[in-house]
């Protein structure tokens, strides 16, 4: 039995996504998919368009077989923790066999250099990378360069390769199974169709930020052919079915509570977040009078030395009451296909972290530490929860009565 | 010179209270008219309508001298610290002689007579007190039971009596009063017009809640004169310069904040607020799920013992985070008219309390603990301004930038 894992946002899945499942499986000769997802708040430091349920029935009906959280406590994180803590997740279940991630080249060998170079982080390579830090510049922007002098006499023009977002996750993924001495094999396909941050839909396939775009233009309907045509047939199914127009979240549905936030918390409460300093919570304290919405807020306080992803981490940290979290050690299972149970099976077997289907009985399956971070992310996804109830005049759902999603 | 004094909420300042000022006025012989008036949330647990800024500029229009704050802390109380905190601040000016509230019958004996009473609370009436909390009766309804049993010999039918807010205000005044051996004279102006909770509009004199409520009717215009028949032809004119339509806030521009509040705050936070109960944490926490909206949730929680209005200011102490504060022992002036410039200097050599009208220089004016609450109310102010700048896509000006109010 081979399995291959894939590290995702879905946020929304697509047919790019269905492709790389698809090729996955081919190319590596994978028998199963399973998939480490982030919850209800993704990367760059937003919510999902979707509830991590919705997204989880939408990749189970793209072609995975298993649905695992990375929680928002370590999916709104900097690519580095974002992948180590997905990483971790994927070598803890004990019997992943590949990793799985796209790319613009669909070669492996540069991820692998990169990687195996950035896992030990050498004295040299720590000391370019303060100098360029403190010329000013972003944490990506100071690492290609130091990466580029380093690195200058190799094939890859290391610059340009660490520009994209889907590289950057790759180098980080395989840099993490470096550092573990872990015995999945990194492995990537070449992504077909529009780049990541391509806003419009004219290639093959769509990129997520496109989809995004065009669930925010005013006349957009589910069953537009346009709208169909972005997703697989079942997924586009239960997206007109659940929905006639979009509905979703994004960081604008945030922007009153981040507001009442700014002018209802002291500065070391603030300060006492994760990934948050001092000086920036000095900086919220000038310019919180000049808020008029979370992007024109995050916009605002974007400098060099801080990318507008960042920022949003920030501010979404505080926003959730996010303070410093240990490593993720367990996996929450949020859905499988039944024609997957033999990978439940060895999972039982073979897992080294606590798996866990049901979140009422987290407590129970969990150290006291590892407890208090799935009860800190309960406590997320009933936000996330309570944000889409206000929007949408629906009932609440505790995160304890969402159930497991079984797909046949 | 002769200064009366008005406690008040002015939510909104009408024709009534014009009346009001007026009959004071003629009947007290007082050449000026302090007001010690809620800042931006009023005693029954909401929003005032507008800012404290507005309202003292209404209030000024409407024919009051100076215009001092009770702030949030202080006026979102039950009636008996709300009195007690308001009595304190005129008490503490040093220079009033009379304070003169609206009643029913304008017969200040029943006012006297129950006021004095319960100012020492026998051994005998906290019995009776206590029975009928015990029995599951709210405190108005234990106190009016227990009255009744205790002075059932006397003129007044105290059970009929104190059954109008505006009643049990005027008692409390006298309680304090005489609790304070306060030299201020009460004095109560019989109202005209319609009663405190009246809804509609039919009589001579509007009522705050009857103007609320054209507020929130869809086709009101500023214009209409319907409106404008509810104030005095200056805050008539003041308010159709402002607005075109009706803009206000009340709780439900709120409702969306305090479900984020009941899904982001623990237990033990909730229970350290003002006038919040464990027990009471524990229905938050089991009824959250079933959050609507303000209105709808504050009638969820209300039982026999709770009032609607009490339910509202636990909440709003919650998420105005407000827990126990110190007696009020400053006064702040919001705005005054040139003319009564002999108040001031009349304040200036007998206020026994430190007397602000600029409120960054608070903190160098204020004990430590007095400079706590001001700060406090500061903040509480600026989430009122962050709320209304949310709604109607204003500027946010920060509490320390609004202007003192100064009318020729």
């Amino acid at each position: 039995m081979k399995i291959a894992g894939i590290i995702a946002e879905y946020n929304p899945f697509h047919t790019g996504h269905a492709y790389h499942i698809q090729k996955t499986r081919e190319l590596t000769g994978a028998d199963y998919i399973v998939v480490v997802m982030s919850g209800d708040f993704v990367q760059r430091g937003a919510p999902a368009l979707y509830s991590k349920h919705l997204r989880t029935r939408m990749a189970l009906l793209g072609g995975a077989d298993l649905v695992f959280e990375l929680p928002a406590t370590h999916a709104c994180e900097s690519a580095e923790f974002f992948a180590q803590s997905a990483v971790g997740l994927l070598d803890g279940l004990g019997c992943v066999d590949v990793l799985s991630f796209g790319s613009e080249s669909g070669d492996i060998e540069p991820f692998l250099q990169l990687g195996a170079f950035l896992a030990t982080e050498t004295p040299e390579y720590q000391n370019l990378l303060k100098k360029y830090l403190k010329k000013g510049e972003s944490f990506p922007k100071a690492r290609s360069l130091a990466l580029q002098e380093l690195l200058s006499d190799t094939d890859t023009d290391t610059g340009t390769f660490l520009q994209t977002p889907n590289n950057i996750l790759g180098v980080e993924y395989c840099k993490a199974l470096c550092r573990r001495n872990s015995p999945i094999r990194p492995f990537t396909v070449k992504r077909e169709g529009n780049a990541y941050h391509e806003e419009s839909l004219k290639e093959q396939f769509p990129s997520a930020s496109a989809i995004r775009a065009l669930w925010k233009s005013a006349d957009c309907k589910m069953s537009d052919s346009t709208v169909s045509s972005c997703f697989p047939p079942a997924i586009s199914a239960l997206l007109s079915q659940t929905f006639s127009c979009p509905q979703f979240l994004d960081e604008e549905d945030f922007s009153p509570y981040l507001r009442w936030l700014l002018f209802s918390t002291d500065k070391a409460q603030l300060a006492s977040y994760q990934d948050v300093t001092p000086d920036f919570v000095q900086r919220l304290f000038h310019t919180r009078g000049s808020y008029e919405s979370w992007g024109q807020y995050a916009a605002l306080l974007k400098t060099r030395e801080l990318t507008y992803s960042r920022i949003c981490r920030m501010l979404m940290h505080c926003l959730l009451q996010i303070s410093d979290v240990p490593p993720l050690s367990y996996a929450r299972l949020l859905g499988f296909r039944r024609q997957a149970s033999p990978v439940l099976s060895a999972l039982k077997k073979h897992s080294s972290i606590p798996f866990i289907t049901k979140a009422a009985d987290a407590s129970s399956l969990l150290s006291d530490e590892s407890a208090a971070v799935f009860a800190k992310n309960v406590e997320v996804s009933n936000l996330y929860e309570s944000v889409w109830c206000e929007k949408y005049h629906t009932p609440f759902v505790h995160e304890y009565q969402k159930p497991l999603i079984i797909l046949p």
